[in-house]
């Protein structure tokens, strides 16, 4: 069973919005076991629209269609299938009344372009849109199904969800069962994690496949099935091996953000934390803080990015900034007390360092960072030597101070 | 002159990460004026990529890869292109000593996945990657162009701006010239604006299109021309014409952040900034810090996620507090007055909301947001009401409050 998307509009061919339907889509259809074999982003003509309807009814069984259906001009999709498939249109009497009743109970003017929008081919059987005026059209063609839906995402995932999902098997024979499980890590690279447990995927079977999703100081590993019979056990007893491999480098499981597995920590030791940002200058408590529900153990942030404030908010000695400077262990530990002392946390951390791209020195590249974290009576630092670009860097540094935050509760 | 895309990666189509790489690169694309025909992505098999760089080859001149580069396992574009285009590999030395100095100096172990990543297909150029250790590759085949390009974001961009881009003229014949001026625009909405500047737009020459790039509380408008002769002047004469209707709602040209708007202002006028923070959590600080530079006029910030940091670190009153609650006109004057006094800054913002998703009451539902900003001796305040998106709801306030201080200080 395979499946294709097509997505029409040259919004999305210049890159003026990003394709968020053909995910959503995609999650859908793998969730059904239904394989995505291919998505085309095309322009909204009549060739580009053909052509690739030629190309994805020869590979796949299902062909879903977004946009280019609507109430204006461009209204070229409908036209298109229209021929395609050789079909008449009628008047809608019924979709009609419809969106007449939902203009008028508006206000609206009921324009030329709603009337034309009425038309629908005779071949297609309809899909109740209710939160737009443009509904979805299902085709049956040399045993295929293709269904063309407006492209405005609300109104497609409605169409989808409420007019075909609970009908699809009418359509299709569904064979295949999707098992999948995201194994999330961070502190430790793709490469190294390959090498770490290549025995695992040595034993495990043909019909489970690994995928690596790295980001920025994270790596996901995806194990993913499609089986005739349920396959979890044998994902979940996978993913447990590798778990057991890579230890305290795996945070959770699926979904779950790295600041959700802080959170959640913090949470269930019942532990206070606040932070002291001066290079990253604020983007460590804009991670944590954009998790709902934060606000049950983090307090706060003194953003110290001058080195006056160091000093005055957080009490680290003119003497430390002057002998080691502001980016050294020794500065990091005294905003770390300092933050504990002022905040009366039981859990804080400290970060300074030259995030780039100027700023630099012979003994102090860009790039260099010095963390401190933990509690009063036990404060660690950490040494990063980073590359030369600032986004990165700040994001980076964010990242291992959560979890560092997490590796320290979690000891205890 | 036309183009596609190509993108590869199983977790494009299940729907495990959104396309954003299409969109970067159709619009780069389209700003060199070279149209973008179909963006595809499809499995990483040797047959996906295959087919599709059949298909691609046959419409475009030029095509675009991205994905499936990488030192694991499934790196299976370089061995599809290798066999489509019928090219040995090599054992690239200079790329080895290159990767190997990075892990040296960053005390990682080198892995065979990295060798084996070394290896390079002779018909190819190497596009140097210095932000990661996969470069891109181009092929030239039948008169049309074909480059892959490792997927993560950065990576890929970083390739393309600084490897591909410069030389792009050397490969491929750019028949048109592109001219385009890009007016950024704060705190007016789409369709305002093209309400404003209606007249302008009439009496714009055919060649011009104008485009409308809503972010969060900007929006982009492009002209853009592509004729055989140089037609700058005609686009700059019309971005003029609507600056001058849309006034104070223009912060800059081309590609200026509003933050680096901001930062010139304070720069130039000689003024400091500091900032407290309640429901942003940081995120204003992290938009201002973003920039290179910003440490020469910000000092930092007070981030008072939990009351009692209001009330301990910027003298906000109990009595406040209890009064008119945490999220209020008075409460977000207190703060800055209490900001502004400690601190000693010229200039401050002080921002107190209720993000969401929950934590919302009748009175103050989600998405209620108060701010103050100004200097001491002129504090002015803004209430929002926005929807329930807490994502949303703090970049939007953290642009308002960018906007407020640009212009606070813009008057005087």
């Amino acid at each position: 069973m395979k499946s294709s998307i097509i997505t029409i509009g040259d919004e999305i061919l210049i890159g003026q919005i990003v394709d968020t339907n053909s995910a959503w889509l995609g999650q859908e259809l793998t969730g059904l076991g239904i394989e995505v074999d291919t998505i085309y982003s095309i322009a909204d003509t009549e060739k580009a629209i053909v052509d690739t309807l030629d190309l994805a009814i020869e590979g796949s069984d299902l062909i879903l269609i977004t946009g280019g259906l609507g109430p204006t001009k461009d209204d070229v999709t409908k036209h298109s299938l229209n021929k395609y498939f050789n079909s008449d249109t009628y008047f809608d009497e019924s979709l009609y009344n419809k969106i007449a009743a939902y203009f008028n109970m508006r206000g609206l003017p009921i324009t030329d372009y709603l009337k034309e929008q009425c038309k629908m081919p005779e071949k297609a059987e309809i899909l109740t849109n209710n939160v737009g005026t443009a509904p979805g059209m299902l085709f049956k063609h040399k045993g295929k199904i293709i269904v063309s839906m407006p492209g405005v995402p609300h109104e497609m995932k409605w169409i989808f969800e409420k007019s075909l999902k609970p009908n699809l098997d009418k359509y299709l024979k569904l064979e295949y069962i999707i098992c999948q499980q995201t194994i999330k890590t961070v502190g430790i690279g793709e490469t190294l994690i390959a090498t770490m447990i290549e025995d695992v995927l040595h034993e495990m079977p043909d019909n489970i496949s690994v995928a690596y999703l790295p980001g920025t100081g994270q790596v996901r590993i995806r194990l993913l099935s499609k089986t005739l019979v349920d396959n979890t056990e044998a994902i979940d007893h996978h993913a447990k091996k590798i778990t057991d491999i890579l230890e305290h480098r795996v945070f959770g499981y699926g979904t779950i953000a790295l600041e959700e597995a802080v959170r959640d920590l913090f949470i269930k030791k019942g532990l206070t934390l606040s932070t002291a940002e001066s290079c990253t200058g604020g983007y460590l408590a804009h991670r944590i803080t954009s998790t709902s529900g934060s606000s049950a153990y983090y307090m706060g942030s003194f953003i110290t990015y001058d080195n006056s404030f160091k000093q005055r908010f957080l009490n680290v000695s003119e003497n430390t900034l002057k002998e080691h400077g502001a980016v050294s262990e020794a500065t990091v530990k005294e905003m770390l007390e300092g933050l504990l002392q002022q905040t009366g946390t039981n859990i804080g951390v400290s970060i300074s360092g030259i995030a780039g791209p100027n700023g630099g020195t012979e003994d102090k590249p860009v790039g260099t960072i010095w963390l401190a974290y933990g509690s009063k009576s036990d404060i660690r630092t950490k040494k990063l030597q980073l590359g030369k670009g600032r986004e990165k860097n700040i994001e980076y540094t964010a990242v291992t101070a959560l979890n560092m935050l997490r590796l320290f509760v979690g000891e205890g």
